[in-house]
């Protein structure tokens, strides 16, 4: 037996571990384009932040590591081809350049994503960066050490940690986002609140533009040097880091004939199969179902990575398993902001054709009395007729972290606001006021939804 | 319409309150033998620990507010017989010690529990004290402010709390549990767990003796000087604070007739009715259910209080509500330690009847990596036979409070441990690893049960 692996950093190092130990004496081969393998890229700020120094410790398993159980690691070997028919993926060993051929009996693709980058003028000037892979980490961080200032472009989740890894560095920050508000995920309140919570802790080392559009990078060959935007302004940097999103790596499985999805990542089943037998993709190049109304969602996320790698290698092993899917949960923080949500924020909730009903308050996060006593804003989001809970954010100096994963279970069993007013939560001074903010959202929408169905 | 409400701290009055603001136009009287009204009880540890200056950070709300909004409270106030027949109270002033008669239309009773003094020899020397009151509160306060050293003696939730409290005061403390180990309501792994955890912290200053009684308190008209056990120790001291549990102060409803339940306390259907007609119960002086097998506990909790409370007041203004019970979640602090729990621990399901199945687990908070990374020890148990999620234990100097909440809303919906597993928790390094302990301890206990059901 034979299971071939393409791709390293979260999924594939996770299928290949567990395949090793579900089948002990197959051969498994983990082919990447990467230096690495086997790490945590959500933990890039941090690094470039300085919370620790070694950017090792982001590795959870090294090549060494995984040759020890027999797997055979081969690092910057792209897979350029997969060849269904005769069950042969073309690799090409980006070194020298040679390509060959490697058979499979299962093949797992776990190939990732890549960050997108936007269609400006000089985007390719040196000092222009964007943060996927450990190297990126490296040159980022390298570049912010010896630099004054700093352009972000994007305000969604990398663009926010960023943000937060710059000030501590003492950089001078500018964000650009072009959408109304920074985390245009979030429902528009919620972004507005992150915006002014954020601004009201600035102390001049930071700057966020919103509704402000990229034009033009100016520089030459020492680097960039200046950013242009569509209101005119002209913004002096040392380097630019590009946060405006990522893009499924699915070229390869299209070109296979393996099915892409509608949000144009690779389709799969619960038992993370494609549609070519013996053909297994997982984590950041596939697409997942929303558990809460079924549709299909493309969320890249190392959490969820490491569940359907987990998933797809037991599946190729032959050992049943099923990923069902995610409720769109999520946590970032930016400074003294934690940032939250689970399941629909109302505005896809409405795109998706709900009719929603919501309430957002703003709450002690323990009882008053506590020296480290702070808020948090939370928005809870229910179907207006059965009273269902789509989703909630929450977002707050406080402790909005945790709070949200107690929606994630309601959610999962589909429980109504009412239902979920029932919940004893643990209570005690130092942890939660008498009543949590969690029960009394969920008072104030099961009162709301009351009035309006009688 | 009038309104008699018996007991002040937190049921009564949140029922006060509330009442008043459905009955606007309603006559509502509040009686209390206490000395303060609509206070934190729980925070008196926080107020000892000096995490606030002011003791009157505890008062939700003052008399006068109360009085503002028509409610009119008389503290220092007992009610000593109830007349259901002629719906009459009988209060005693205990200021000039004279009596009246109080007539009602509906009754809340809200007379909550008082701690249990236990049989020792001189234990009503001065300097023994009991935690209940603000007045106790104060007092302890004063005490540990002149003293060196003192004696806790039980290691329940309040004495744990006094713990940490007198440690931060800089006091010698001994604290003496008869059961074999502190917090001995836990499966014995965890509360043998706080033990080990604690000794590691221990700087010297406290002492913590298990499975050692209290057979004598020693010292004269000045105050305990000494405290004597079992095992032949005699711990010098220069106060005691007795946190050996609490009773329900039922007297006064059984004695109307007023039938109690079988933990003693008061027996109340889920509109907080007792069995005689328009008379409520509400607070530490009832019994609730417990949600899971239906079964009667006693749980005082400020948390449950305040919700009994609400739904007792709604039911007397004539808006019906109900509260169907608790899952039995607390959460306390000792030290660095955080100590929470919900539903049933294994020892008790297996007293219930249930054969169980469980697995303990001891997993970082956050990804390895990040500078705050700690601890936590998991431990899950299950219904072995269907899988359903029973309860949860955790403890650890890592973020281990509102994970247990995530368990709440799963064990509130019935939800198998395999039904968890599918749970889609917020992941980012700061907050918790690519796999949540609840989701590995999850996966390990379906495992577990899927091997022993096939």
């Amino acid at each position: 037996m034979k299971i071939v692996i393409l791709g390293g950093v979260a999924a594939g190092a996770k299928a290949a571990a567990k395949a090793k130990r579900l089948l002990p004496d197959a051969e498994i081969d983990l082919y990447t384009d990467d230096t690495h393998v086997s790490y945590s890229s959500c933990g890039l700020p941090y690094y470039i932040e300085g919370n620790f120094e070694d950017y090792q410790m982001l590795l959870v398993r090294s090549p060494e590591e995984f040759e020890q159980k027999g797997i055979h690691i081969h690092l910057k070997s792209k897979a350029i081809k997969i060849l269904p028919n005769s069950k042969q993926v073309l690799i090409e060993n980006l070194e020298d350049n040679n390509s060959y051929l490697v058979k499979y009996d299962k093949l797992i693709i776990a190939v990732g994503a890549r960050p997108i980058i936007p269609d400006i003028k000089n985007v390719n000037l040196p000092n222009i960066f964007t943060l996927r892979k450990i190297e990126d980490g490296i040159n980022i961080k390298q570049m912010a050490l010896k630099s004054k200032k700093v352009v972000i472009v994007g305000g969604g989740y990398i663009g926010m940690e960023l943000l937060e890894a710059f000030v501590r560095q003492n950089l001078d920050v500018t964000l650009i986002e072009n959408s109304k508000h920074v985390m245009p995920s979030l429902d528009d309140e919620i972004s507005e609140l992150i915006e002014t919570q954020l601004e009201s802790i600035n102390n001049g080392r930071f700057k966020i533009l919103t509704s402000e559009l990229v034009t033009e990078f100016c520089g030459d060959l020492d680097g960039v040097k200046a950013v242009y935007t569509n209101s005119g302004k002209c913004i002096d940097t040392d380097f630019v880091v590009l946060c405006v999103g990522v893009r499924p790596n699915s070229e390869l499985a299209q070109d296979a004939g393996i099915e892409l999805g509608e949000t144009g990542a690779i389709k799969v089943n619960e038992k993370m199969e494609t549609n070519i037998q013996d053909i297994y993709a997982c984590g950041d190049c596939v697409e997942v179902t929303l558990v809460i109304d079924g549709s299909k969602i493309w969320m890249p996320l190392g959490s969820t990575a490491n569940k359907e790698g987990r998933t797809a290698a037991m599946n190729a092993s032959g050992v049943e398993d099923k990923f069902y899917g995610v409720l769109g949960s999520a946590v970032t923080r930016c400074l003294n902001l934690t940032i939250s949500m689970t399941g629909l924020t109302e505005k896809r909730a409405q795109a998706l054709g709900y009719k929603t009903i919501s309430t957002i308050i703003t709450k002690y996060d323990k009882v008053g009395y506590m020296p480290d006593v702070n808020n948090i804003t939370l928005k809870l989001v229910a179907d207006e007729k059965s009273g269902l809970i789509l989703g909630a954010q929450a977002v707050g100096a406080g402790d909005a972290d945790k709070r949200i994963n107690t929606l994630t279970s309601a959610i999962l069993a589909h429980m109504t606001v009412d239902e979920f007013y029932k919940n004893d939560l643990t209570y005690a001074p130092p942890y939660s006021p008498t009543i949590d903010p969690l029960l009394n959202a969920a008072q104030i929408l099961t009162s709301k939804i009351k009035k309006l169905n009688n």
